[in-house]
């Protein structure tokens, strides 16, 4: 290598690490915005709880997916189902690899327990969030990722072992509809399910009794949190942005993530959209806090197919999500499954939808530039609605029933033991009383202004001269 | 083109999407600043209200601009008044725009309304806000952007027509005090006009009754995140940073952005300051608020002039700004105006102010390299003050009395009939209640550490045994 | 310079723009971080008070830093004390620094007295706060800065006088754990202990009364928001991401940056687990706020080494910062020492043991690397436990003394001089009736949902129609 070709591959280096270092911070961000959203959308007697299980799931993760999580994930060597080297970073930097890597998938993993934190809320054990945080970072989704963004994983749609591509096509699920977002909800709804709904949600007949979470405003702060993070979550997930596209000039990834952007912004816009006018008709006024659940639905949806969709394929796939979400939620107030976030409806359900989405309008011109940067000539599986086969579906398919079973077999049976030993659910009395005063040693607001010190403070003055 | 001048012009154009790209997702941050801003400076009673038309100017803005406003804006041809080619984002990426130039307009286009809704807060009618927000981000403001910040728009410093600059200079107003700012505040000047003050608002003679918002923090909160969405605001109007100046060496638009951050971060500062000392000498206390919104107005101004100035003029630009609000402010107080945002005052007032700030102390030098990548030997008309004759400042005053007869045709048009068909202003019961529990489902906040439920739940449990 | 190189130079320097100035923008958020997570921690009487400290921070030390806190830093010459060039940017941009430089070190120099600020909350008067504000960001922290990271700095370890590297070392404090928290926190020290406890936080026994602040949402998004800027802060400190290693292909300045990302994240993490389980054993609940506490002193402790250690390193570094910040605490509860924010322990405290901890587990290529762009077969002083001796170890406790001693002398001073004149502490009936009653203007929050404007209405609608 000359100075020159040297200089290049610096240039080439750096660009792609400021992409992708940034975008990991913005990834990062979607974790404050779960705390809020979190923490708005639960009663105030549990805000400190439920913000805390956020803090643990940043900080135990970060602990575990150094550790194991990422070599479970992105471990080399020939193993479809797990990783099996890259412990605690040990061999990185190295030629697939460097820091800014391992730091962009260490943000997606911290988000994952986030997700599932909202369907348990207001009802579990510290200590049984704890053991449950740890293995779904440290393992189940890393398993997952492996699967399908490991070039090594059976279901990668860059799967480079001898047994070619699932179907010739792999799954596309290109920054996580599930491998993020359907681990999380599933794995919520059987915690859901398992723990049954908060005491007082349904009443003697089994109606439903609103339980408004405490602060709107956090809700709002949070959901944009999560908007800004998913520019980082959905574009950054090109992973290098300098790369040209062959036979396409002045176009490249860079061009590619632009997009990835405003399909982003288009799909989860479209589904608030239908959300404000559809609840509107079918409850009577306008409810912000449900266009702000509906435009994270759009976004759970548009995950998936992100950068392989037209931006007017956007639009479908928002204003789908926004009606499978509502269903959804009636479903399960029908029900009678008590998910306080809607998690499981969102994560779980939108991003099933996003699965279907993309196996019917994935362009075959961008899934080329997408998984083999524009290569001239080559043809691979896309869409079905856009004439492109059952291939791509059918592994799209594939991949949704294989991560349901895989979460459901873990996270469900770890909630049945769990919750035979005990260690789930907390007591009725501490439900009523809320977590933060039984558990975390107080409330998280305290109204202070009483001047109840003061009587005590001439008390001291009158100590001190006497 | 051989392979090294592929690679380079991949580099031009990746670290200019990197730029333009995360200057999009800091502006798109306004939109947040904007919304804890407006609920946190409103009554605890319409807090869900006003975030809520902060969440639908983001999801109509993103659907309204991506079908017709970008259009409008950007579109090609030779229109002077407003573009006819783009629908849809149509024929992009094209050799002028890709899509990352469409999303950082994108998050200008959905922060005009933003601050229009903190002047009609607290007594609009939701649906009046949605026609409003549809209107004036999809055409009114696309208009005006299309006038000053198109190639082919009759006030653009860079019109490329055959009837040359406007008086030789065009107008220069690099991030928007005017085509945003001036455009949401004047909107919000009628608007406020046309509505009245909120009940209450002032006395039977007359007198202001002070209306504190509910919640400091949040103010504070909007405040700091709107500084920084403005890092992306104003140094991100370069759209590209990998433009070097020839006959600068090491000196490029690189070198521009930084000084537009420093001018802003100055500029915002020193009005801040001013506004501090000046509220403690004319109300005797050190008040926080103030101190943002004079901040914020010092923002405002410096964003017309921010790239083509020194960093000692952008201390002149804020102290003046500073004394422009409290003007305003007081002026408002006696006319019996009521803005619950200040809005008008701060976007319209110090966006004027910005206007001729910039005519009078643009550089030459850097006016060249701004609009004209720092072309050796050319010259073109700066700033009065600065020697450079009223060229530019003319064209100044010409887009501000343009802008200023557009906007107040259409919008106060639209606020008139909207008036008249009584769609506009909800009751004064309505107002009274609050609208968040009239026309949103329930207040934004909701106290529930009462065990209310624990009674029903031992009535459940009776009833199971029995 | 011909036309390829030239392209060359702009590619290098927009691509180091672009990374330092949003690194700045990172490092700004920090800011918002601490106004947040101070308003949470105090009193709900006094969080008008302390967010307006914080915003002051940010707008007078944007002036002064601009005017004279850069060149008092950075200025160039020969002193090895002071800098005496630079005021007011004069110069700026030359071949050293351009205007992102300046903004990256402003960004820090505001973030100096945001720290202090928490050491004397709820109890400060404010004009007092304003001189202590100004001093600090303008003179006290610039001095250190150009100590430790001007290269005529004579703990510098890239001083280019011709004394050479202190210990043949210099001292190492990559992103100042010492140079920005510990200037922070020993000037909290001094003030804490000479303004004394708040009123009623011991009582007549001594026993501490425990003063909890009134909202510990805003210490959760206060602390996401730090460790999100923090990835600006530590990170960001390298200022040029294009800097390759000779002699390690596909290595250079990004390996570092994404490394030290990895680091702090780790540090940061592991001390918020160890708070966590070791605050349960302690006192017996999972106390969501101290692990908020933990992680930042992780992150203060790793913010010296954070670029010369590997990840397993920042495991050791935050595992001891917990017990430091720990047995801090206990020791202050003992003495009767009155932090409301615990800013000394926490970021003199852990800032200490940071220095410690560079000075023994620093990794010799990564010095090379980060301080000599990995020049081949240099070699100089590193960590004492990787077997570097004791030179490194050496520099470091002799910035820590004279940091130490710097500080203490002039801000001791200060606050003794404030004291005597009667000008630093509040009055005892304005401490119990809060701040923002008694000096600025009124609560932060008003309850506002009381139909009281509704008689009065009533009223004017009565005299109209008389």
């Amino acid at each position: 290598m000359n100075m020159a070709e040297a200089l290049e591959a610096s240039v080439v280096e750096s660009v792609n690490a400021i992409y992708l270092l940034f975008s990991s911070y913005l990834v990062f961000v979607m974790q404050l915005g779960f705390a809020m959203l979190c923490a708005g959308s639960v009663r105030a007697k549990n805000a400190m709880n439920i913000m805390l299980t956020n803090v643990v799931d940043a900080v135990v993760g970060t602990v575990s997916y150094y550790l194991f999580g990422f070599a479970f994930a992105f471990g080399s060597g020939t193993n479809p189902f797990i990783g099996t080297s890259l412990f605690a970073l040990e061999g990185i930097p190295n030629e697939s690899y460097d820091y800014s890597y391992f730091l962009y998938e260490w943000a997606f993993a911290i988000a994952v327990a986030g997700i599932t934190s909202g369907s348990i809320a207001e009802r579990t054990q510290f200590g049984a969030y704890l053991v449950f945080s740890f293995l779904l970072t440290g393992f189940v989704y890393p398993v997952v990722a492996h699967w399908v963004w490991s070039p090594t994983g059976w279901l990668s749609p860059n799967y480079s072992g001898s047994s070619g591509l699932l179907f010739g096509a792999g799954a596309i699920d290109f920054a996580g509809s599930r491998v993020v977002h359907m681990v999380g909800g599933v794995a919520g709804l059987w915690g859901a399910i398992i723990e049954g709904p908060r005491v007082g949600r349904f009443d003697a007949f089994g109606k439903p009794v609103a339980m408004r979470g405490h602060n709107a405003t956090l809700v709002v702060l949070g959901t944009f949190l999560l908007w800004f993070g998913w520019f980082g979550f959905n574009p950054g997930s090109f992973n290098k942005i300098l790369v040209p596209y062959p036979d396409a000039p002045y176009q490249g990834n860079w061009t590619g993530v632009g997009r990835t952007a405003v399909t982003t912004a288009l799909a989860g816009s479209t589904a608030g959209l239908v959300t404000l006018f559809g609840r509107r008709l079918l409850v009577g006024h306008w409810d912000a806090l449900d266009v702000c659940n509906g435009l994270l639905g759009g976004f759970v949806a548009i995950t998936s197919g992100c950068s392989v969709v037209e931006p007017w394929a956007a639009l479908v796939c928002g204003f789908v999500s926004a009606w499978v979400l509502i269903g959804l939620n009636a479903l399960a107030l029908k029900l009678r499954f008590d998910d306080p976030l809607e998690a499981a409806q969102l994560h779980g359900g939108c991003g099933a939808w996003g699965l279907l989405f993309t196996g019917l309008f994935a362009k075959e011109e961008l899934v080329v530039q997408v998984y083999n940067s524009g290569e001239v000539g080559l043809r691979r599986p896309f869409g079905l609605l856009m004439g492109g086969g059952w291939g791509l579906l059918g592994a799209q398919v594939v991949e949704l029933l294989a991560i349901l079973g895989w979460v459901s077999i873990t996270m469900a049976l770890l909630f049945l033991v769990l919750s035979k030993l005990r260690l789930l659910r907390i007591s009725v009395d501490e439900e009523l009383a809320g977590l933060d005063v039984s558990r975390h040693g107080g409330y998280a607001y305290a109204d202070d202004n009483h001047p109840r010190f003061y009587g005590e403070y001439l008390r001291i003055q009158d100590e001190a001269r006497s």
